[in-house]
């Protein structure tokens, strides 16, 4: 289990509510597993006072009147980058899209040089996506607090504000998910959604399991603090919350799984699997967006009485709003 | 001759004035068959209110502050997207655009969890634009009145703003278009501009002709409220209005016209064609963008006299701001 | 040398401020020759003003309100979009992107009928970047002051708002550019950056001198006032300022320069090539995107001491700031 830093208090404990004497003072938000437990408690009582807005008639507040934020999205994701980006007008912030296909970037052009570029320009912070795992920690260790910098998901390696999100939507249902069991399912090695997972949960002393076919099983997934699965069954036993995964279908083609049809018929989250091992009232979960029918049932996915999935998307802002507002406010002069 | 609702007043009448007991109350405006004698004039109404905030040295009232729009282009539409967004900034609303190019819809991802996934983080209405007929409609039925939804163009069906602003235009230079010969030139066929003029002249009592070669012209077209002509002399004779319709020039690939010269020859809207058959004062429209000379002369298209080609691009901003305001005015509680 | 026009008052005579008798009165930025000295001044001078903006922790004012600019990008360039989109929202224009992926230029549409169309939708003032040399021109005599028109680059003509950005940066640093010897190398050729910057030097009384292989350097280069050389040495020889312009990397492969490693050999403007020809205290400028190690070598480039990179950026989004302003108060009524 991943172990929280040692100022922060222990999920052990099961003190639920943030020291009031340490403060956020980030100006990056970049990897999952150094997010203290004080840090993911101020990210969601913010986020919880942001939430309300979007439920409003007239969803904007002055916040961050005045903050530039640009969405560098080196990979496609409207999700992503419009859930950044209502974060941002709800807030107020002037938030500026930047996508692959009308960038310097395709004239060879280094992401530090571009994001010096938007910092003299007076951008505040950056939103990245990119497919180098480790790209915004490079970028933060050359800006050090100068920019404000949240992965929105690099490579393989990390998609922090998704772990917020999903702990998030999962705190709305439930009031403790200390020893609950949670069963992550699908593909695993190249999930960026479960690694951040895995080192979020564990946080709160979630019972973390992964479950996927061998060929998307990293060896060495459960260092990260989990327990994995091959076989679907034993993974989904007793189980409180289900998360899928999204299968990118083209691992098919590289030969990671055998056919569609044989994926559907030992992984994909039905009914009858739910009913067989789950608890009665278990949770489900999903990224998006869904293969319907491939990693996830049609029916289990629109089954409002489980299905946390809208809830996610709703969550997904009100937590990038909150992110948004805390690098933001953060002092430049201060370390990261 | 399409049949306004029974409860809206007939054009017949020559009551020009709306029912003041019968309010806007549509979450959605998708078919142009649809909307009443009523609602045309609501919309009209309404924008002819917001048409003198264009004019102004400041271009922006608070009346949307707060809303949230999406502009869903699954084609390119450089001209109805950036009439869309303007609209929206003019009113203040935050509205964001959605492309192709960096969308979900590339991971198969369903235009309804697409749409889900946007009303799931605040969004308020969505304009659509998509190469399948019948779509928004598929939407709506979805939705309900969850989410406002407007059709900015599905496949051949319809495109009711394009009826609506055309339909502005002309009341902006003629006091009644009630008996007025108006002919739609082109192709007839692959047209949703002309479906949705042919609905809303109609509604308004004007006489509706169209000519197109017969390959561009479908076999049961009168049914929808017109008379329709293979040859562009006896349409034109005695005309108040000629409406040019874009030419596709894939379609002379496809081997529905022979060439463009021929097409030229038989069915381009010159000034001799316009002297020799149609009424002094005749009016010209085309939706735009042109190909100049192919179906409009450019000195018939530059004529200030009688074109309305650039009004009808100013009418366009007034009438989605109209249809913005009334959507996002129209209380989620009640129904469609 | 380029002459300054009859009205203003000559760099020759030293005098640097601006006859306040003169005012800015242009609706277009279209050609860095045609700039007056008096209008550089006031441009200089907004650009002043607005530059505090950009540090402040709320970078915005309310002086564009609801104005409405369109950024029309034909080529790729993110820096220089942004840098307009950053300007004209600190400013609180309404600023919308219009680039060619989604473009109704795919359907054939002639720029003017584009700009017409947004022009009837009320856009005050549309940034242009066009591989077409003299496009924006074109537009200007088309439409005369009814629509502000500001060049970010046509084709190998002009880029005035770099020129602008390139003097403010240096006076910043520099109380007095007379009889500064400025050296510009690189592909001399091709670059809008360098015709821009002859121009505007040659108004403030500089030494111009530009430095290229032969196959990158005009024949009559000298004509636009400046000094033409074929090898570095000379060209540095003393130099007070050393701009470099990004080489294309495409020019390799048209068999303009023999390799990379050749042009790096020659061109590459590194610390020793600086430190044996120029001035202690020479200023190092490069438009950007760099391409390190091909043209400028990265302990140059990084060299805060003398590089002004980052700082032309900064004064990028200060210029633009100003000639969106002046070009948007200028009354529609007068002339260009």
């Amino acid at each position: 289990m991943a172990t929280p830093t040692a100022s922060t208090p222990s999920p052990a404990t099961g003190k639920q509510t943030p020291d009031a004497t340490v403060k956020w003072q980030h100006r990056h938000v970049i990897d999952s597993s150094k997010l203290s437990y004080t840090d993911v408690q101020e990210i969601l009582n913010t986020a919880k006072t942001f939430a309300d807005i979007l439920s409003r008639p007239v969803k904007k507040v002055p916040t961050l009147r005045g903050k530039v934020i640009v969405n560098m999205f080196y990979e496609n994701s409207t999700r992503t980058r419009t859930s950044f980006e209502l974060a941002g007008r709800y807030l107020s912030a002037d938030i500026s899209n930047f996508s692959i296909a009308t960038s310097s970037v395709k004239k060879g052009e280094s992401i530090i040089d571009t994001a010096e570029t938007l910092a003299a320009m007076g951008v505040d912070a950056v939103v990245i996506r990119h497919s180098s795992s480790g790209i915004c920690q490079q970028l933060a260790n050359h800006f050090g607090n100068r920019l404000g910098i949240i992965n929105a998901g690099d490579g393989w390696h990390d998609h922090p504000t998704q772990g917020l999100l999903d702990l998030y939507s999962i705190l709305e249902k439930r009031s403790c998910i200390k020893g609950k069991k949670i069963v992550i399912v699908g593909d695993i090695t190249h999930s960026r959604v479960a690694r951040s997972n895995i080192a979020i949960l564990n946080l709160f002393g979630a019972d973390v399991h992964v479950a996927a076919p061998s060929t998307l099983l990293p060896v060495d997934i459960e260092q990260l603090g989990c327990k994995a699965h091959t076989q679907i069954e034993p993974a989904l036993e007793g189980a409180d919350i289900v998360m899928c995964l999204r299968l990118q279908l083209e691992r098919q083609k590289a030969g990671l799984i055998p056919s569609l049809s044989e994926y559907n018929k030992f992984y994909t989250i039905n009914k009858e699997r739910l009913q067989r091992h789950c608890k009665p009232d278990t949770i489900i979960m999903h990224p998006g967006p869904m293969n319907r029918g491939v990693e996830i049932a049609s029916d289990v996915a629109d089954d409002k009485s489980t299905s946390l999935i809208t809830n996610q998307v709703t969550s997904g802002v009100a937590i990038r709003m909150a992110l948004l507002y805390l690098v933001l406010s953060t002092p430049v002069e201060r370390g990261q």
